[in-house]
């Protein structure tokens, strides 16, 4: 069900794509009870003028490799859920070799009857 | 409204592109009460490694041919008229030649006031 | 923490493409109480058969130009406010040499524990 949304900076090597994707989709199952196979995602490469990153709002130094994840999943988790998924995609970047400064990521909620995986039947309602 | 982001494989035809651009407008008129020329649509081609869909989530066998259908729509649609619009979607797909495992459709609903279609005003507030 | 998706037509040129980011940024700033800072956009360029927008949805005559503003950002701006970013941003683009017939804007409002900016951290939680 999550769908993910992750722009980056054109240029971004296919390792580094991997290891984004993967860290991204890792981090959803270890913290927020997704299962393995739900792994549904957009990755966007953006010309330098086209993925506009702040590079210091709230005092984080940020690079010309940071990427920003967006995820649409159900409502309901918690905060605490949250905060373990955000931490775990942060563990995950950066035991991959990129800075943890380098990655934004916005949720946005839905209900469960707001998804079809296919078939045209709402699998979760 | 409907803001609808598409999401579907390199190289896909002219054709096909039309044809679900055109399931996914005619089947939000048909079961949703959207006017004809609300239609307002992004579609997007993605390399193999940049549309990432499971291919047996839910045991649903999706094809290279699998694409992401997502809608931005106004809040308060009840769960049978959603149902709706998803089999309406599979079922146009499917008349126009394509498979309905490989259309996976998320909703994301706001408020009547979140939208501008012009002129700085919010025509629905 | 606004996550701004602007979807435009193909061949944008560089100084309008500016004016665009600048004018929803600005707008933010002005009228959302978004710090200056928190800029995150994604600029995607489109084929007119990949930008869809109707050119007369309620009566309001778009162009070949017309673009699709969409942003993510906290819940809980009064309508009123949400009308003055519209208006503001109309009359930003206006003043840019734009149609304010032209800009489409779409908000998506979530809850402020849905951010990190980086470092795994829920800033605003």
């Amino acid at each position: 069900m999550p769908l993910v949304r992750i722009d980056i900076p054109a240029g971004t090597d296919a390792k580094r794509r991997k290891a984004i994707s993967d860290c991204v989709h890792d981090a959803m199952v270890a913290t927020m009870n997704v299962p393995a196979a739900d792994r549904f995602q957009v990755i966007t490469e953006h010309a330098p003028d086209a993925l506009i990153i702040d590079p210091n709002y709230l005092d984080i130094a940020r690079s010309k490799d940071a990427i920003l994840i967006q995820v649409t999943l159900n409502e309901g988790r918690s905060v605490d859920l949250k905060k373990a998924f955000y931490k775990a995609v942060a563990d995950g970047v950066e035991a991959a070799g990129m800075r943890r400064e380098d990655v934004m990521i916005g949720l946005v909620e839905v209900k469960k009857e707001n998804w079809s995986f296919g078939n045209g039947i709402a699998q979760y309602a």
